[in-house]
C-alpha cells in the first residue's frame, strides 16, 4: 500500500481536524488511494510543536516550516495556519514540488491567490483548498440530484452562514478580526463557504451587490496564542483594539446560467451556531440544507402525486454519495471529522490517479475574486461584475 | 351592544375570510367593541351576489357597489376586490363617510395610494389595510419582545415569502399575473406582507436595491371568473397570454435605525406553500418565525445561562398577545381565520374608541412607495432611496 | 336552502368553538347540506345565558335545558356541558326526537354510554360524538393513504397526548379533576382522542394493559364558575381538595388486525401544549402526525428510490380531504375552528342525507369501554380484554 | 506519555469505529489519560486480519484471539465480535489480567453476563460495556440537568429506538436475526441502548411488562461473511431461513424512584434510520432528545417567564459536557466517531486513575437481566419484577 508523507504547517483546531482525517481516511475508504503518514508537524515554538506532534500523532516536529517544505521525504504540505501565511508557504511548497492542501480562504485577496495559482500550475503539483462543507454527504447528494436534472433548471439560490460565537462584545480580538491577518471578516471566514456552495451547486457567479457591517467596532485584545473562537472573554480590565473587518455581509448574486440569489453571513446571530444553509429552487423541484442538521437533505419533486407532494427529509447513508465508505446505516452520524476524511480521500485520490480535484486553487482564486468584488460593491454601493477574464484564468 | 353594518365589496376567497371574521370576532373578543352586522355584499352578477349573501350570511346583496357605498345604513365598507379597483371604491366610500378596511396591497402604486390616503384623511374616517399576517399572535409576540428591549437593538432582518401554487407553467393567467389589475406580481401579492413585517418589527425602510424575475413569461388564459390560485390547469389547447409582472424578487434593505436586511418573495418555490418567514438578530437575542408553523415563535436570549442557551419554541396562548380572547391553551390552533378575527377586532376597536389602528392607509401608502422603489431599483440596477418626504406625509 | 335549528346546551369554551362552526360551515362548504341556525343557547343562570346568546349569536337563551330539548322548533341538540350531564340530556333529547351532537368523552363510563346509545338507536335520530381531531385534514389524509393501501398492512401504532396546563400544583381543581363530574382524568379528557385515532386509523382495539398515575394528589379549590384550564392559580390561602382521577396513563394495546401499540396521555408534560401525535408503521411505509403542527402530515413510502427515500412533509390543502371547501392553498392555516367546521359539515350531511356519520354514539360507547378496560387493567396490573360482545353491540 | 497496547478482537463495522476512537482520542482529549496503541487485531482468516490491520492501523494481526488475550504486551482487550462470543473472550481476558471493553449487549442473557461480571471482579481489571450513545454530549447534558435538579423529580420516561434497515423482507438473515448468535433481536441490538438511557438518566428499573413481535418470520440466507445491515438484498433465488428473534418490542417500565415509562424498539419503522429518542417529564421541566439530530438537546424549564416558556434547542459545544475536548463551537458536528472517542477517553481514564467507569459489566449484567425480564414478560403476558437481588450483585 502506497504511503504519502504529510508535512503539516500549523497545529491548532484545523490541525486537529486534518490529523483525524489522516488517521481515519483509510479506515473509511479502503483500499485507500494512498495511506497518509503523519510525518512532521510545524508550530511556532518547540514546545507547541512537540506537544502537537504527540497529540496529533506525527513522527517529527519542527518550528521552521521552510525546512519541512523542502524536506525530500515529504510528499504533501498541509497548510492550516492563519490566512496571511498561506501564500508564502504554498508558493514555497509548490516550488519544492509538493502537493498542497490549504485551508480556506486561500489568500488575503484575489491578487495573492493568483500568485499561488500560478505557482502550483507552474510546478504541476496537485492542489486543493479545504472548503470541506461541500463534502458533507447531503451536499454531495444535492449536487447529484442537480446533475441528474431531478430539480430542473435552477432559478434561485439562497445561502446563509450564521454564527454567534463572537456576538458578545467581550469576545476577544482574535486574528479573525484583523484585516492584515484574516483578509476579511465573516466574508472570508465563513461567507466563502457559501460562495463555494453556490459555485458548486449552481454555477459561476457573474455579478454581486453587497452591504457589509462591522457591528462591534472594537474588542478586548486577545491574551494567549490560541484561537479561542469566543470562548474566552476579555474582561473589563483588558484594553480594547479596533476591528477592521466585517462582522456581517449580505449580497445579491447573479449566475451565468440565469439564476439569482442572496448570500449572507454574520457572526452576530444569537442562537445560530454553525447555521450554514442553502435553499435552491429549480423548475422541477427544490432543495434545502442546514449544516446544523447535516445528516439531512430536504428535497421536493414537482412531479410527485398531488396528494403526496412535499419536502422529503433524506438522511444520507450507504445509498448516497460516499456512503459505501462511511457508516453502515443513515444517521449513525456525520460529524465535522467525516467531511475532512472525505476531503482527504478525494485529495489523495487526485494525487495517485493524477486527476484534478475540486475545489482547487483555481476555485480558491475565483472565490477570492468574488469576495473582493463583494467588498468593492459594498464600498461603492453598486453592482460589481466579477472580472470576465476570470473564466479564462487557468 | 352597539352594532356596525358592513357593506362588503367582493365575494371571493378574501370575502369568505372576512365574513368568518365578522361572525367570529364577538365570540372571541367579548364584550366586542361593536358587533359586526353582515348587511350587504356586492358581487359582479346578481347570481354571484345572491349566492355569496347566502353562503357568507349577509342580509342583502347588490351588484352596484356605489349603491352600497352610499347606503346610509352602512357604517363600514370592506374592500375585498382585485387590486385595481381598490382606489375608486375606497375614495368613494371615504367621501360617503364610511370607515374602510381594504385588502392589500392598498393600490397599484404609491401615487394611487396617496389619493386614497388623502381621501380618508379628508373625510376623517377610520381606515385599515388588511396585512393580516402581522396579527398572527406569534408575530405580535415578537413585537412585544422587541418593544420591551428583550432582544436589544436590531442589527439585521431577513424576510421571505415563498409559495409554489403558480410554479407550474400550466397554472392559469389569473388577474394576479396582469399588471393592469394587480400592479405587480409576487411583490405586491405576497412581498408586501414581508415589507409590512419589516416596518412593524424593525422600523422605516430608507433604501432598497432589488432584482426581479419573471420565470414563466406566458401562461394559459384563465377560463371562468374565479381566482383559482393555480388549482385549475389550463390544458394544452388553451391559448397562452404574456405575464407582465414579477414571479420573484429579491431586495436588500436599509432601515433608518441602522439595521440591514434582505427581503425575498417568489411563487416558484416548489414545496413552499405559505412560507412567510422572518429572522431578526438583535444585540441581545434573536427571533425566528415561519407562518407555516404559525403557532410558534422562536426566540433566543443572549443572557441565558451558558449551558442552556438556544432558541426557545414558544407556542402562543393565553399568556401572549390577544391570548385572552383566543383559545384556552396554546396549540389548539391558530388558523388563517384567527388572524382575520383579530384584525377585525382591532379595526372595530379603533372605530368605537376613535383611535388610530395600524396598518392603515398611511402604512399602505408607504408600503406602496417601497414597492415602487423596489421595481425602480430592479429596473435601474442601483440603490433607490425611498423618498424622504414619505415620513412627512400624514 | 334548508335550515336546521340548533339548541346548544352549555356556553363555555366548547360552546364558542361549536358556535363558530355553525357560523362558518356554510362559508366553507357551499352549498351546505343545511344551514345551521343558532336558535337557543342554555346556560346555568339567566345572566350567563343571555350573555352567551349575544356573544355566540343565538336568537334565544334559556336556563332550563329540558325546555329546549322539548322545543318543537329545535332540530339539533348540541351538548357542550361537563361530562356527567351528557347522558341525561342526550337521552331526553333522543326521546324528543332531536338529532344530537355530544362533546367527548360521551359518558362517565361504558354503562352510561350504552344507555345513551340505546336511546338514540331507539329514537332513530342522528348522533355524533365530537372527537374533532380526527377531522384535521392531515389526519383524514392519513386515513386516505391507509385505505388506499399506500403504507401496507399496519404493524404498530404509537399515540400520545401531552399537555402541561395543569402541571403546576397550584393549578386549580377544575371539574376535570373530579371523578364524579369528569369520569376519569387525562384518560377521558385527552386520552380518548388518541383511542379515537387508533380505532379510526388502525382498527378495533381488543386488549389493553395500562398504568395510571396521579402526580398531584390535591389542588386548590377552584373559585368562580368557569373552566379556567390552569390559567388561574389558586394562591397560598386557597384550601386544597383531593384529586381522584389520573394525571397520566400509559397503555399497551393490541388490535384485532394484528398490530400492537402504545397510547400515553399526561397533563404533566412541561413544554407540551397540545401534543397529540401518532406514528404508524406499515409494511410499505410510515406516517407521523403532531397536532401542534397540524397542517402537516409526515409520510414515508418504502418504494421510493433508494437515494430519495425519507419522510415527506405534506401540507394539506385543496388536493387533500376536505380541501375543496377550506382555504385555497396549503398552510394558510388550519386552526381548531376548522376541525369543528368540518365536524359540523359531516354531521349535518348525515342528517340531510340520512347516512351514518362517525364517530357516533356507537364509537363513543366503544371508546368508553376501552377506557374502562384501561382503568381496570391499571388497577389489576394485567391485560384486560375489551368485552368481545362489544363488537356485537349495535 | 503513558501508552496502553490494545488487542482488538474483531474487524467489522464496530472495529472501524473503535479504531478511529483510538487514533482520535488523544487529539481531542489532551493530555490523554494514556495514548492507545493499536497493537494487534484479530479476524477469522489471515487475509481478513491482515487487511483489517492495514486498514485500521494496527501493527500486528492474528487469527487466534487466545494468543492476543494472553500476549503479555497487551494491556487492553477490545471485543467487537458478534454477541455469542463475548463471554468466552471476556472471561479469558479477565483471567489474563487485561482491562476489557466489550461491545453491547454484553452477553446472550443475564446468566452469561453474570459469569463475565464475576470474572472481571475476581481479576480486578477495569471493564466497560460499549453503550456509546449515552456519551453523546447532548445526552450527557441531560444527565447534568437532572443531577443539578433543574427539571425536578422525574415523573415519566419515553424511549424509542426505531430503524428501517431490515424492514424489507428481502433483507438478509444476518447474525442479528439468529438467537444463538445474537441472543435476541431488536431488543438486544438496539433496545438495550434505550434501557441504558433509562437507567442512566432516571434510575433502576424494577418492573417490566412487554409485547414482542417477529414481523418477518423468514429471511434470505446471507451470503458472504460481512454484516451488511440490510444493504444487500437476498434475491428471489436465495433460500430463506427462519428468524427466531424479535423484530419489535414494546414495554412498560416502572422505576424504583417512582417514575413510569415506555420503551419501544423496532427495525420495521420505514423512514426512521437511527431514531434513538427519549422524552423525560419532571416536576420542574422536560427533556427531549433524538439521536438523528444528536447535536441538539431540547429542554423546557417550568420557571421560565410565562410569555417565554417553551422547549429550548441547545446545541452542545464547549459549554457542555466533554465540550473542552471536542470542537470549538457547537454544531461543527458530533458524529458517531465522537461518541466512541469520548467512550475511549473515559475508559482509559478509569484505567490510569483506577476509578470505576459506567456503563461497566455490572451495568451490562443488569441490562441483560432487564432484557431477560422483557422477554419473559412478553411470553407470560404479565408484569415481571426484575430480580430484587440484582441490586445486591456487585
Amino acid at each position: 500500500m502506497k504511503q504519502l508523507n504529510v508535512g503539516m504547517i500549523g497545529g491548532g483546531f484545523m490541525g486537529k481536524a486534518h490529523a483525524l482525517a489522516y488517521a481515519g481516511m483509510p479506515m473509511f475508504f479502503w483500499p485507500a488511494p494512498a495511506v497518509p503518514h503523519r510525518h512532521t508537524i510545524v508550530d511556532v515554538t518547540e514546545e507547541l510543536a512537540k506537544n502537537a506532534a504527540m497529540k496529533l500523532g506525527f513522527d517529527h516536529y519542527e518550528t521552521d516550516w521552510r525546512k519541512v517544505v523542502n524536506d525530500p521525504e515529504i510528499d504533501v504540505i498541509d497548510i492550516v495556519t492563519p490566512n496571511h501565511t498561506h501564500a508564502e508557504i504554498a508558493i514555497a511548497a509548490a516550488k519544492a514540488g509538493k502537493h498542497i492542501i490549504c485551508e480556506k480562504p486561500l489568500a488575503l485577496g484575489a491578487e495573492q491567490a493568483k500568485e499561488m495559482l500560478d505557482a502550483v500550475n507552474e510546478a504541476g503539483v496537485k492542489h486543493m483548498v479545504a472548503f470541506n462543507y461541500r463534502r458533507t454527504p447531503a451536499v454531495a447528494l444535492a449536487k447529484k440530484y442537480i446533475e441528474e436534472g431531478r430539480i430542473g433548471k435552477i432559478l434561485s439560490f439562497r445561502g446563509t452562514y450564521l454564527q454567534d460565537w463572537s456576538a458578545d462584545p467581550e469576545s476577544p480580538l482574535s486574528w479573525r478580526f484583523q484585516k492584515k491577518i484574516a483578509g476579511s471578516g465573516a466574508l472570508g471566514d465563513i461567507g466563502t463557504h457559501v460562495v463555494d456552495f453556490a459555485r458548486y451547486l449552481v454555477g459561476e457567479i457573474t455579478d454581486v451587490n453587497a452591504v457589509t457591517k462591522t457591528w462591534i467596532p472594537e474588542r478586548p485584545v486577545q491574551t494567549g496564542g490560541t484561537d479561542s473562537l469566543g470562548n474566552v472573554k476579555g474582561g473589563a480590565d483588558v484594553p480594547k483594539s479596533p476591528v477592521d473587518v466585517d462582522d456581517e455581509f449580505i449580497t445579491m448574486v447573479k449566475f451565468d446560467q440565469g439564476a439569482i440569489g442572496t448570500i449572507e453571513a454574520t457572526r452576530n446571530a444569537w442562537g445560530r451556531n454553525n447555521y450554514l444553509t442553502f435553499e435552491i429552487h429549480g423548475e422541477k423541484g427544490s432543495l434545502a440544507f442546514n449544516y446544523e442538521r447535516r445528516d439531512e437533505l430536504q428535497v421536493c419533486f414537482s412531479d410527485d402525486p398531488g396528494d403526496a407532494k412535499g419536502f422529503r427529509t433524506v438522511y444520507t447513508g450507504p445509498n448516497h454519495p460516499y456512503g459505501e465508505g462511511l457508516w453502515p446505516i443513515p444517521a449513525l452520524g456525520i460529524g465535522y471529522g467525516e467531511t475532512k476524511i472525505i476531503e482527504t480521500y478525494d485529495f489523495f485520490k487526485s494525487i495517485t490517479e493524477d486527476t484534478v480535484v475540486s475545489p482547487n486553487f483555481h476555485d480558491g482564486y475565483k472565490i477570492e475574486a468574488i469576495a473582493d468584488a463583494i467588498l468593492q460593491s459594498a464600498e461603492n454601493s453598486q453592482w460589481v461584475t466579477v472580472a470576465k477574464e476570470l473564466s479564462e484564468v487557468k
